[in-house]
């Protein structure tokens, strides 16, 4: 879909890379090899996780920023607190630290024969108005579709970060050797009540776009601290 | 040092995490056992990220929200835009999205025989203004200690994270079998000239303590987009 708008270069890690976060691969070397699955599309394979390949994209496939860092699509939610833990958005962010402007979508939907139809038109719309300079271009976007029929679908809609968090509840087991091992799960919880959020939109069937920034400066508690 | 204060219990990654950043382990399970390192403080090595060190001590270990989550202390600066790569920061960032006050500790030097003496000084500093008031205790800190004399050591001082990146540039080599391979390495790029950043702080021998949120969203552009 992208290609209507210009050249496209895919890097992307070789493996899954669910909560994944903003890790960078520091103690150990990279592999990155091309692939051809993407038709007449330059594509490219990494060992890494989704923030080295925007490193590796920018320093040692285009040698340039391109125009735009488009990151995922994701399986399932990265709306509210799971931006943080989102590889697909730690991509995004990583390209406008980098001062690319970057778009990270995400299908409320985890199937992995998910139906990409209507993420496939909520992309065109934010290419077209960012394009067309209805939304700014120099921006971070976290993009979420809902998983709904296209005909419930109602817009786009601009939203803040819902709070929320994740109620843990590891499952312990045991293995064949008598050792415990414990698997992460947990329980959304939204302690956000708030219309402009991006949990208000997804459940009333807008794909929800919160602009989303990387100074995690608490400034409130900032000037409370310093008096200012 | 944090013994002082109160029960003190360890929960620590079996093995080096560095830019882990806000990574979990969803694929395979965890393993966390306990070790007898510390003397007399109860302590357990993780096989898991930071970020799942903390959910495992809080679901697992204490089956309680402790009062303080303290996270490292890390080799090496977590100021600007570190704070997003940091597994220590991202450690204490989860116990605060758990409603845990919590503190992130690093130390501007990464030699593995590095003198902690002023940071056990600047910790003992910071818990014990929280516990008398001084600094609100509900609250996230990211905490970094300059790599100075503690004679020239000036203080805690309050700052914003500054505006900084980090310029990439992989070095390719080649292994014994003719395949590339690739390492990141980068250069520290400081955009921000303020005197009430973190980075001018450590510059003039003060230890930075910024306050940290995770609500990513960027409110200039939200207000811009939605004309509120």
């Amino acid at each position: 879909m992208a290609k209507q708008f210009g050249k496209v270069v895919v890097v992307a890690p070789d493996a899954p890379q669910s909560g994944m976060g903003h890790a960078i691969t520091i103690g150990k070397p990279l592999r990155m090899n091309p692939v051809h699955i993407f038709g007449d599309v330059e594509a490219y394979q990494c060992s890494g996780t989704p923030v080295d390949c925007v490193k590796l994209a920018v320093d040692k496939v285009l040698h340039h920023k391109p125009d735009f860092c488009f990151s995922g699509i994701n399986h399932g939610a990265n709306h509210s607190v799971n931006v943080i833990y989102s590889g697909t958005m730690s991509a995004a962010m990583e390209a406008a630290i980098e001062g690319i402007p970057a778009i990270g979508f995400s299908l409320l939907d985890y199937a992995y024969d998910a139906d990409f139809g209507l993420a496939q038109q909520v992309a065109h719309e934010m290419i077209h108005q960012i394009s067309s300079g209805q939304i700014p271009k120099k921006g971070l976007y976290n993009v979420n579709i809902p998983n709904v029929n296209p005909k419930k679908y109602k817009g786009l809609k601009f939203c803040r970060q819902a709070n929320a968090k994740w109620k843990e509840n590891f499952v312990d087991r045991v293995d064949p050797h008598g050792k415990k091992y414990y698997w992460l799960t947990g329980e959304f919880q939204n302690l956000d009540k708030g219309k402009d959020t991006d949990v208000w939109a997804l459940q009333h069937h807008y794909a929800s776009v919160v602009p989303v920034q990387y100074d995690l400066t608490d400034y409130t508690l900032f000037k409370q601290l310093t008096g200012s």
